[in-house]
């Protein structure tokens, strides 16, 4: 019987000595609790989201210090965790010095030599390239190594092998995307397995959590580890990691995974802890010994692991930057009312500023709305009105003349509304969280990010925007969530969740007439996710033939018969397809440039998970084709 | 003899329809030539930075459409192009369609088939996965094909063979970066030319510019070409393309390479082109017959080179978004009456808006240098004052009060200094664009963005930042070489070249008085390039070590001894190192995130070829054990 421990640590980007001092304060624990093992996550000291610190040589050699740092905490328990491998002597392809996302196993104070490799460190086989993941950009893969050395990748595999207890233990390496093969050539845990007798294999993993993926996750090695005949000790990173625009949480999740693919949940849904058990070499089976940790096998609701998701990386990204202050435009709609309360509930309500900026487009309606969230929150609350500068503005314009030019300014109706917004943002939001020491939120919501429907330098200014991953319908669940089932009473008002969402802008926006946004929620919703993120990305040309074919409502998930009831003619499905589409693909691209970062809870959040240039939006030629034989009626 | 024409094309992004017209113009061009082969650059249908537009199946079919009409141009001419290869059946890494980035030879209405690997296109066989390049992200290469099927890259590759007047031709192919194989294990070039006799290479490019690429690039082909014995047309693309923030132009540059090292330069630098000529087999040269392309061999000083990249980028970014009035903060200073030289150049004196914005901090002298020119250049010009709207902002923030708080606003210098920034950008600078139907334009050099030493949403706010990758020396050097060689008459006024710069915020900002920027532009310049540029990125060790070993003017490229003269101690050198490099990487990198697109020149823009995450600065252990040795004088 060996002791295992699996240690679920939160992860600092680039911070390799903090670190250090949480793993040297596990590996203590560990020591103190008798274990004879103990696991990290993948990229433990050096982090996973850096950027291109990684071609600093200086924090190269960091690495190298606190890889080296560890193994000397390996006297009286062994240490497996994953770290840079670097070979000063050879090449990445980018010219730079050799990399590999790497795991080390320390022991009596050295580190075990691949005697394949001669490295002091196992390789990650695959690399992701997809989403937010760079990779290859970074890291150099046991597949590439094997070409380099006119070899098979599992020909520069073996165990770790080590003594215990005059038992020859045979431990199986792999890293994170290792388990995710099923489209690459190359299967590491099969092929590992084929060649060698395993005790049990690790998988060492910085996975960021996305809806549904803990899941897919369970699924996929439990059906690896029945599929191979071996347990898996699955550890995964907690804590919170960007890749600038957008950022992400680890979930943890750690989990044993038993030779018949049974899953024991272990580690904890975004939860800081160290799992301890006994591993039976005859049953294969761990038996966990620490209370809590057992008790992690429970099921979460979507909405629940949703509130639990976007509160930690919040809290957790807070920290890291150091800001214990946020200002909120509280306008009495939904999206700033649930920022409130995910603020308020990070950083306690005394920290949370409320501050509505009435104009005279403002009803009295949202205004109250505004007041009752603070009130119920118990936030600081102020009112400032944008009327007088406005004002100023106007005037200028209207003033305005041009030596060399006679061109006149053309002050329209919209130009007026987004002076209102940058007024909000730029101006008063930015000054009151500049005076208290505070930076301010963006409450953009998903929706509003795909079509660019926000005012640049205002409404879309701010500090992180925690909803923009969230199309609509998800923020009213997750308010809704917070009333019904966190807080069990109305917290946010009744107003708020009820009132038609608009921007109050103009006279074109009065609530009281339930005027509100251009966006139907309840299907634009859907069509945008079609368009964002669906695997294979739709595009109007897909809409239009789903439209016509009646599969429409199907094809993006809304509700069934919505889009026929929204667009009975073809004519009016294609106007609005096009004006959406000519937002997302024109200026709400070039607005995302410019979006403060995101919290990413989705498969596919903005900013460096989508990709994107800036370009005039277009349409396929089958699209125009299509289109024509509709609107002429030639089908 | 063949005749072949090089079509050095400008390539739209994701405008598969549009780069078709484009080059079904130029097979027509060339076939009233009597050309008999013509070859376009790499991507010429679907364009190179597309981001995630890779993911749309209905792209993907567009992309097949179009190259499906390009085949049937070639009745009368034979074609290589370079687009997108899709095998429907096979699988990328991430799941999606398998894509490769391949090459086409189109003759007599039919695409050749390699007999390889039965594709009718030849498959780029390196993906760079550095700066801003992503093609492991999207496309497959002949590597991992080849450990798909189990044999060597090599094994997969055989030249396009065709009947030219009963002369059995054998051309080889290669992309891009195939060229570029100095880190790989595989050399395409070599390797396909160990097995086979080759008539001649082509190279099919979109290689982007910037500083110092050109004499790289030939100096690299030449090389190739003379190794391998065999002549090399080397094709890249012009025009303008970008990767959301970050905007590159492509140069061109297209040359003739031949078997003994000769380069012919040919295409032009930026300059859209077809080159026509003859191709002797006996001698295996190109002798051009385009009076137009003969006279391109000439060398530009990097100043120029300079000049014509921006010029070229900026216009063909203008066309793309169609945009044909810019507005301009003119301060008086360097940085915005460099950038009002540069859009008047591209869009015409008379659709660029200089708007000077004085406060009581405003010189005369700075006031007066924004009307000259003005005046110099004939643009529209008028004064918008800040004073009254900066009034009403810091008197609703002394009035501020919270109900459920008793925090009082902190009103300080910065803060009001940042409020003037914002007046200026967020409010006076979009409102006035917006009436005209306009954009305004971020003047933020690469200094300001490295240290993040602009205001967001102030000075820091526009469409697009034309000097974002220019260090301080290089907009002075540009603004003279403007008066002096462009113009040869004071364009940029006198006062603007001789100005200290200064941000003028405040009384401590005093230009009369020499007050002006905390940065010492001829050594941070030089300081600040050696963290963003170097190839091996310097870092706080990496300076302080250099600075105690007398060594840093030199690893950083300043001017001799300037180090030691501006911080003879090694108390201020430090202060003044760790000041900026917490801006760097704190504040700088949280701004730069919301940073409008950059015009991309040096090798190390930044925004997508910069990637980075946002945190806490760091230093390394190495550089506090060094710091506190020197400060204890322990060394």
């Amino acid at each position: 019987m060996m002791k295992i421990a699996m240690a679920q640590i939160p992860i600092i980007s680039a911070n390799c000595m903090k670190n250090f001092e949480t793993m040297k304060q596990q590996i203590d624990f560990a020591i103190q609790k008798k274990m004879n093992l103990i696991i990290f996550p993948e990229m433990s000291v050096p982090g996973y989201f850096i950027g291109d610190t990684w071609e600093q040589s200086s924090f190269l050699k960091e690495c190298e210090y606190f890889n080296q740092q560890i193994s000397i905490c390996s006297s009286h328990i062994d240490i497996i965790f994953g770290s840079i491998g670097i070979d000063w002597v050879k090449k990445n392809e980018d010219g730079r010095v050799r990399k590999y996302n790497s795991v080390y196993y320390a022991s009596k104070g050295k580190f075990i030599i691949n005697k394949k490799t001669n490295y002091p460190f196992w390789i990650k086989s695959l690399m992701p390239n997809y989403r937010e993941f760079d990779d290859s950009r970074y890291f150099y893969d046991l597949r590439k190594l094997s070409q380099e050395l006119s070899c098979y990748p599992k020909d520069l595999y073996e165990p770790i092998e080590i003594k215990f207890k005059n038992k020859k233990l045979q431990i199986g390496i792999t890293v994170c995307e290792d388990g995710w093969s099923q489209d690459y050539t190359f299967n590491p845990f099969q092929q590992f397995s084929e060649n060698f007798k395993h005790d049990f294999f690790v998988n060492l993993s910085s996975s960021p959590f996305t809806k549904g993926k803990k899941e897919k996750r369970e699924t996929l090695f439990s059906s690896i580890s029945k599929k191979i005949k071996t347990p898996i000790f699955y550890v995964n990173a907690v804590g919170v990691q960007n890749v600038g625009k957008t950022v992400y949480g680890f979930d943890g999740s750690s989990a044993f995974y038993s030779k018949k693919g049974e899953t024991k949940r272990l580690g904890g849904f975004f939860n800081e802890n160290l799992v301890t058990g006994e591993f039976h070499f005859d049953s294969q089976d761990f038996l966990c010994s620490n209370e809590d940790s057992k008790e992690t096998d429970k099921s979460l609701k979507n909405i629940e692991e949703m509130q639990i998701a976007i509160e930690y990386i919040i809290k957790n990204c807070m920290q890291q930057w150091q800001i214990k202050k946020v200002v909120i435009g509280a306008s009495g709609g939904i999206d700033s009312a649930l920022s409130a309360v995910l603020f308020a509930r990070v950083l306690g309500s005394e920290n949370v500023f409320l501050i509505n900026m009435p104009s005279k487009f403002n009803s009295e309606l949202t205004k109250k709305a505004a007041y009752i969230l603070a009130e119920n929150l118990n936030c600081p609350y102020t009112s400032v009105s944008i009327e007088s500068s406005i004002e100023i503005t106007k005037q200028q314009l209207i003033n305005l003349k041009f030596k060399n030019s006679s061109v006149i300014p053309n002050l329209t109706g919209l130009v007026l509304e987004n002076i209102q917004a940058r007024d909000r943002g730029g101006r008063i939001l930015s000054a009151i969280s500049a005076t208290l020491g505070a930076v301010f939120s963006c409450n953009a919501n998903k929706v509003e990010l795909t079509v660019g429907y926000s005012t640049l330098y205002g409404d879309q200014a701010g500090f992180l925007c925690p909803l923009a991953d969230l199309w609509k319908h998800d923020v009213y669940d997750l308010a809704q969530h917070y009333n019904e089932n966190v807080y069990q009473k109305e917290i946010i008002p009744k107003e708020t969740l009820e009132v038609v969402p608009s921007a109050e802008l103009s006279e074109n926006h009065n609530v009281l007439e339930n005027k509100g946004d251009p966006i139907q929620y309840h299907y634009h919703d859907y069509l945008f996710r079609s368009w964002v993120e669906h695997w294979d990305r739709k595009t109007p040309e897909d809409c239009l033939q789903a439209y016509f074919d009646g599969t429409l409502d199907k094809l993006i998930g809304c509700e069934s018969g919505l889009s026929l009831r929204l667009f009975p003619s073809a004519k009016s499905f294609i106007e609005d397809l096009e004006r959406w589409w000519l937002c997302y693909r024109g200026m709400g691209a070039f607005k995302r440039v410019q979006a403060p970062p995101i919290v990413a809870v989705t498969r596919r959040a903005f900013g460096f998970d989508h990709r994107e240039h800036i370009g005039n939006p277009l349409f396929t030629s089958s699209y125009i084709n299509l289109k024509n034989k509709i609107l002429n009626n030639n089908v």
